[in-house]
């Protein structure tokens, strides 16, 4: 009924063209699903039909004309009887199914007039058992029963139901003595239960007024073997002792239980789909669908219950445990109930199974067709086709082939349970498409049978699959593998229909809900990947300049996050449309090329620095936007043709400043490797100068995990002001680095302040928290917990830029100390008031400082916090702040930016840092370097590339970096 | 094993403060997970505890000091001895777990150093075990044990092991033969096993070289009460007569089987994670738990392994299953073997509980206290507190108290398999968090321990679930119920920490995905949800003009679809980054309060025009992309300082008619019903001109699903020429909204041609198509099917604008023909050569022509296709030859484009269509109208918003709509 009320609703969502529910799962869940379930509800059918053939030969055999047998089964026994039975039945099988074939034919209009005909008996046959019923009301039939204390008695052993009668005055034993009894005479040794017990005779149809319905209510199963007893009569029976002479009892023929009868009730019911195989020939498919599946449903669902409770109120439990069992014929137990004659049932069977028989023949070629059709199985096409007027005649021959197969088989006993789990797939899946459609709630899922719910298919859904299980395991999992074979082939031939199938509204679902649950915050750090917008500039004929930015992308994949390659096109978007779509294409090529998985986005403008700007602006959406920027340095950023190019650049910078974005910027990006190269040695150098971040710490460890780079070692060079105890600073890294579980050499260069200065006119806040990081390793856990507790209390939120001499004199002072000292020192330097004058009148709060207290990098006041929430908070705080501190950043100047142009060549900072640079890691593969924050005026921009430039002299492959203004690395777990 | 590799490879992925295996899932799972595992991990460290003193109190009253007992047991039987037993350990438990308390209050310190004494301990105790095996071999202890026949007597039922003895050449009955026979005399009657079988006596310790492990090797499991037997022995026995006499031999005293012993074996090892526990008090938790918990494992695992080995090789299989199931104490049949004494064993199994126990004290409030620290449970929150040390004294009180809890319910029995639940529960969230992050891969996940795989802690968390329900179904189910009732409690109290949990990740994971499988082309028709992109306008403090488009979109939102709420701020990004902040927080204020789930986008530029036509471009990712751009009507575009809005609204029509991006605009947006009114009565009417790919007919659809617009009927207009049989029109019109599943009211209004010219100069086709669709209806099934063949094969591709007049005429003669001689005709129309040359001289193909063949509106030859993949490609095709035809489109021109504004006003068209418009739709609810394509050059930008007013002049409501392209509805399911 739950897969009916499913069922009806997708027939009345549209036109459902010819498959049936093959059409309907293929088309709600993938060419997959429909295919593997399709073509096993096709041999379901199929077989079905052998065994409706089979079935009403048995009928025809035993009931109707035994006579007409060609192999004499009278006489015979046992396994002899049996092989004679299977033999005539498959030699009248296989000319009924030859028969039938014909029929089918020659025109599906016969069909449906036969089956017309085939109705008209099975109405017959039901009115005669209620007709039945009724009579044994007014005159109920002689149908007497004997029994032995309370166990029946076969009605061969005995002639007269008593153990002696009276003749002429003079007790004679009956046959029944005989058979329990040594001997005739009355003093014989006889059977010990025949002693203690009497015989009755009681009617075994005592008629629906006798109340008997009351006590076949409660019924139990019985074993295989066990003897049939009527309840409430008295048994005299010695527990102890075996049973014997039990040959000459009623036995139960095979053992029942729940799942058993279940599974003889259920293949009765499996006719409910065979109209919807159909439903390409019928006149409106959606109006007769879910009426006639309904229809159908409901009508043998009551028919059998309403035949279940009239047996049960008309007929004694122990005649019908005794008829019950014997399989198809089985059935035909009815017959002692039918009126006027048991024979009216007898035929109303035949001419049921007969057109049961005939109706899966038509049906099956029609689901084959359709899949066929679909070439969703490549070598299953030739069966698509079909005789002029559309009927499937190859698609026939297989299915009676298959059918012959079945009747060949004859015994099905075996294959049968397999066939029924083949028909609750195939319910199980029209329940799941039903379920699945309803969640997705499509504007296209409108079906105009309202009566369905999702929690109805679902439930139908769990059942079907239950009772797969409950019925037998293991045939579950037979017919679950056929289907997954089945699947795998289908996906293998590589079926890329597109149906609209759920499967992808699933897809669009899920990632809008995912989205939707990022958008909450920004990620804590330990979630934080690189999620990169790869700016690419595009030649005239819309090719990647760059291609090998892609390569060093998909280098850094093992960040697993975002990747979005933008590109900007100039013009206006009515003229430039093509343009927009040719570079889109060349995009995603390049892509595939470097296996760069990830999206595309290309803008078109009327001027390119607009373009690229709104693509850092409005890229990715929600939880999936970028957080790193990634542009090639403008190579020939000097010459005047360039200069477009080179203001871009620097725009690039300033924005991702402004936006808390991390920027990438490889320079000398054609001398990358490819991702084929494979380097054996050498060094990812990384140069320290301040911490960012800990971008300069990640990147290496995320190439690393490249085959390109796996082989080279990571080397971290740190810049020591000359004060600074060096020693000591290399240990702290390197158990900064421990902690962080990254593997790197650790060398500190000392330099003078003035030579990085270009970094720490911005940054020394940053600066000291380096070194602050590198102290907490000395402190203890319980130190350090204490520490969170009374800082993340007193100066939660005080995070300010102190003043860097201060800072250090203070660094010095608490070196000279211990911990302890420390920690009174601390909230008294926050609170000092000329330091904090100090910090009112020469710094700022930048919002590149990574002030996330996730880390032990984190609190200005240079202790480590929990990573608890209130480092989300304080971050957020923090960058709502990011827009008005943004002005304030562009009012600081580094010392260089007011140099003229030559003067900068001769710039001790960037000649000085270049030397010891180029002279650490002229021979290594790669050089990470932090990257100075971006000039505020015009006459900058240009000291600021030419710095750069100078800086960089003579390396081969540098990346230039800039944090995002976050920690992106912690060393908690 | 698993699980300590699963908690190795979290703890060595960053530092580990205090709490352990919660810390560790809390920060992987979320609060929620961690908080309700971390609970029932505490309740069952914390019962553990009692279990353990209660243990040791065992072993101290009934092996060292049995004469301590308070209550004294002795002469006691059954219940009231174990009642005594149970007083005296309450009685002394408590006394224990004060004095523990005590122990843990003063300092951790101590803690560690009286566990190093009770280390000792255990390690002696295991040595005097190796050495008692070796000393077996030497030299085997005495240990007789008495057998009849093969059954094992009990040693209190005989003094001498034998039946008789000969005193003084005097055969003389035992003590045994007593117990079995009626008289001490030979002749008495004795019970028949007594009499059949003889007496034994072996040595209960052979010793290891004996070889008795061999015998021992495999075993199967008793059931309570039955009788010991040592295999190998003779036993005559009788199978029918009942065992009599039992309670002389050992029977076994509890059943036992796999499950249970599993469950005796596991309790010993959930100390593998009491270390965890202390993370915080551990110098470097991330070396000591993986060594610590791995070494421990590994000891335990070993020791018992070669102890239930070395008693195999040792010790007879009767006496170790005599001693068996004794239940703590039982473990002291170890004593048996020790050497040189069993009190060593005794004092090692006392000492050994007695740490155990002060370990879980020490533990346990520590994790209840990092519980409490992280504050997500409210009321907990006292226990975060501790003392100055650190020492958590609260939580100490609270875990001392449920320890006396447990003391005094003493009899654990029933409670203590739910702890091996809470136990269980724990490791398998351990294993699930390092699952889970392996498979994230996020670039934090980077442990030291490298000998860690996602398939191991699978199967690891696999196991453990598997044991949970293996050991006791319900205990589990009881135990996940506890932990889903903290869950939800957690929940609710609105635990929104961020701690960077794999959840997150796995949304993040879960959106990429998902919208990599969107990208792989177009959704099919079925699937076509509104995704819509809001264009709104901000005022000067950046508050949103039209509050109304958000409210009409959540009327829409039954569409299921994406929603972008986008913007422009005018200026550069460096100095109104706070303008666009503020911006996005409005948006964001605005829909929440209009309930619009979705995602917004600020773009910041020079020119509003180019940062629209930005958004319309890159708004959205992947296959979250717009498909529809909703944006308001201009209302003032006549004054002259709002020139600016209206070209920027003409640009956004010219946009998304290139960019195949359906349009819906609004009119008098301010009058539209906010989400809180009700519409009881009234109509939305749709005026179906052309057919535009079926958004008209959707749009209403949606909106009905929206309370405001549920009681709105829903009414079509549709406008024939006067040549059309409009009749016939309206009956064919009613069929394809039947299809459709479409509930509403058709009529016909008949007009002439001029008067649609504005829409038809463009579309013709499509309203070709139009009439094409209703046509359609009339043919069978079969037709239909015949007819895909025919057109699919013949014209597919073929797609272009045919001549109007020539293609109506052909539709004349069609409607006089039947379907079969339009079958013939219509190949032949597209391959006439006048009718292609005209196509090529007046028409072009238009990219707005809904063309998509997987609606029966698609297909040019006016056939209906099946919904294939055949369609997704035509479609592509399509898409890709956009940009080309793009640029004829424009080329076309309308007959009033050319007209001066004034004369607009009076034009007969418009005001032709907003009569009769006016005069069927005066009082309706809503309005949907086609809207015509856009005009080419500036003077036909004017004509054309005059043409709209004009045309909406009088209506309240008037939503004009535009289609994609491509048809949004389908009659297929």
């Amino acid at each position: 009924m739950l897969t009916a009320i499913s069922m009806s609703a997708i027939a009345t969502n549209g036109v459902v063209p010819a498959g049936g529910s093959y059409y309907m799962i293929s088309r709600s869940l993938g060419p997959e699903f429909g295919g593997a379930v399709g073509i096993c509800f096709y041999l379901g059918t199929t077989f079905a039909g052998a065994m409706y053939i089979l079935g009403c030969i048995e009928i025809l055999l035993i009931y109707i004309v035994p006579q007409a047998a060609i192999f004499k089964i009278e006489g015979l026994e046992g396994p002899e009887a049996e092989a004679a039975l299977l033999n005539n039945m498959r030699v009248y099988g296989t000319i009924v199914l030859s028969f039938m074939a014909l029929v089918v034919f020659v025109g599906v209009k016969y069909v449906n007039k036969l089956a017309l005909v085939f109705l008209a008996c099975v109405i017959l046959s039901i009115l005669s058992v209620y007709a039945g019923v009724i009579k044994t009301a007014i005159d109920p039939p002689v149908f007497p029963v004997c029994l032995l204390g309370n166990r029946t008695l076969l009605s061969k052993g005995y002639d007269v139901c008593a153990k002696v009668i009276e003749i002429d005055n003079e007790t004679v034993t009956t046959k029944l003595w005989r058979s329990f009894c040594d001997s005739e005479y009355l003093n014989a040794t006889c059977d010990e239960y025949f002693n203690n017990n009497n015989v009755t005779e009681i009617q075994g149809i005592p008629g629906v007024t006798s109340g008997i319905l009351a006590e076949n209510l409660f019924g139990n199963y019985l074993e295989k073997g066990m003897i049939l007893e009527k309840r409430g009569l008295a048994s005299d029976v010695d527990p102890d002792s075996p049973t014997t002479n039990s040959n000459r009892y009623v036995l139960a023929d095979i053992t029942s239980f729940f799942t058993l009868l279940v599974g003889i009730y259920f293949p009765s019911v499996t006719g409910i789909m065979a109209g919807s195989n159909r439903s390409g020939d019928l006149r409106d498919a959606q109006k007769s669908i879910p009426i006639g599946t309904i229809a159908a449903i409901s009508t043998t669902s009551t028919v059998y219950m309403s035949c279940v409770v009239l047996f049960g109120a008309c007929i004694e439990g122990v005649v019908l445990r005794d008829k019950f069992g014997e399989g198809v014929s089985g059935n035909l137990v009815i017959g002692t109930l039918a009126w006027p004659s048991p024979w009216v049932i007898v035929f109303g069977s035949f001419f049921s199974t007969c057109g049961a028989g005939l109706q899966s023949l038509t049906g099956a070629p029609r689901l084959l067709q359709a899949i066929s059709r679909d070439g969703i199985i490549p070598f299953l096409r030739i069966f698509g086709h079909g005789k002029a007027n559309g009927e499937p005649t190859w698609a026939l021959l297989l299915t009676a082939s298959i059918c012959e197969i079945g009747i060949i088989i004859a015994s099905l006993d075996a294959v049968a349970p397999i066939l029924s789990m083949f028909f609750l797939m195939c319910y199980m899946f029209v329940n799941l498409a039903c379920a699945l459609q309803t969640l997705l709630r499509t504007p296209n899922w409108r079906p105009r049978f309202k009566f369905y719910h999702w929690a109805l298919s679902f439930l139908g859904m769990s059942l079907c699959l239950s009772l797969m299980f409950m019925c037998s395991w293991y045939y579950a999992i037979v017919a679950m593998g056929i289907a997954t074979c089945i699947y795998k082939y289908i996906e293998f031939c590589g079926a890329e229909k597109e149906w609209g199938d759920g499967i992808r509204g699933i897809s669009l679902s899920a990632a809008r809900f995912a989205l939707m649950r990022l958008e909450e915050g920004p990620p804590h750090t330990k979630n934080w990947r690189p999620q990169i917008l790869v700016l690419v500039s595009m030649d005239a004929e819309q090719n990647i300049e760059q291609p090998r930015l892609l390569s060093l992308t998909n280098q850094l994949k093992a960040g697993k996050g975002l990747t979005i390659v933008g590109t900007c096109v100039q013009g206006t978007f009515l003229d430039n449309y093509t343009d927009a779509h040719k570079a889109d294409q060349s995009l995603r090529k390049l892509m595939e090329t470097e296996k760069v998985k990830g999206f595309t986005q290309v803008v078109i403008s009327s001027n390119l620095r607009d373009g690229t700007s709104h693509l850092i602006q409005v890229g990715g959406l929600g939880g999936l936007k970028h957080n790193t920027v990634m542009v090639s340095w403008p190579r020939n950023w000097k010459q005047p043709e360039c200069h477009q190019e080179f203001r871009n650049f620097i725009e690039v910078v300033r924005e991702t400043t402004i936006a808390s974005i991390a920027l990438l910027v490889p320079k000398n990006i054609s001398s990358y490797p490819s991702n084929g190269e494979r380097f054996t040695e050498g060094h990812i150098d990384v140069w320290w100068v301040v911490h960012d971040g800990g971008m300069l710490m990640l990147l290496p460890f995320l190439l690393r995990q490249h085959k390109v780079w796996r082989k080279c070692k990571m080397r971290i060079f740190t810049v020591a002001q000359m004060d600074d105890n060096s020693i000591q600073m290399k240990k702290d890294l390197l158990t900064f680095l421990y902690h962080l579980r990254i593997d790197a050499v650790v060398e500190v260069v000392e330099m003078h302040d003035g030579d990085i200065s270009a970094y720490t006119y911005e940054k020394t806040l940053i600066m000291e928290q380096r070194s602050q990081i590198l102290k907490q390793m000395h402190l203890t856990k319980n130190e350090m917990e204490r520490e969170i507790q009374s800082i993340t209390d007193s100066s939660r939120g005080s995070i300010r830029r102190k003043n860097p001499s201060a800072l250090r004199s203070q660094r010095s002072a608490e070196e000279g100390g211990g911990a302890a000292e420390k920690l009174e020192e601390e909230p008294g330097a926050v609170s000092n008031p000329k330091q904090v004058q100090l910090s009112h009148s020469k710094n700022v709060s930048t919002p590149t400082s990574p002030t996330s207290p996730t880390s032990p990098a984190a609190p200005a006041g240079g202790a480590v916090a929990r990573p608890d929430n209130k480092g989300a908070e304080k971050e957020k705080s923090l960058l709502t702040a990011t827009p008005e501190a943004g002005k304030d950043f562009f009012n600081m100047k580094p010392e260089w930016e007011n140099l003229n142009q030559t003067d900068v060549r001769r710039m001790h900072t960037a000649m000085r840092l270049n030397e010891v640079i180029t002279k650490k890691s002229k021979e290594a593969k790669l050089v990470l370097l932090n990257m100075p924050g971006p000039p505020k005026n015009r006459v900058g921009e240009e000291n600021y590339m030419e710095f750069l430039e100078v800086l960089t002299e003579g390396l081969n492959r540098v990346l230039l970096v800039r944090g995002g203004g976050r920690e992106v690395i912690t060393i908690y777990s």
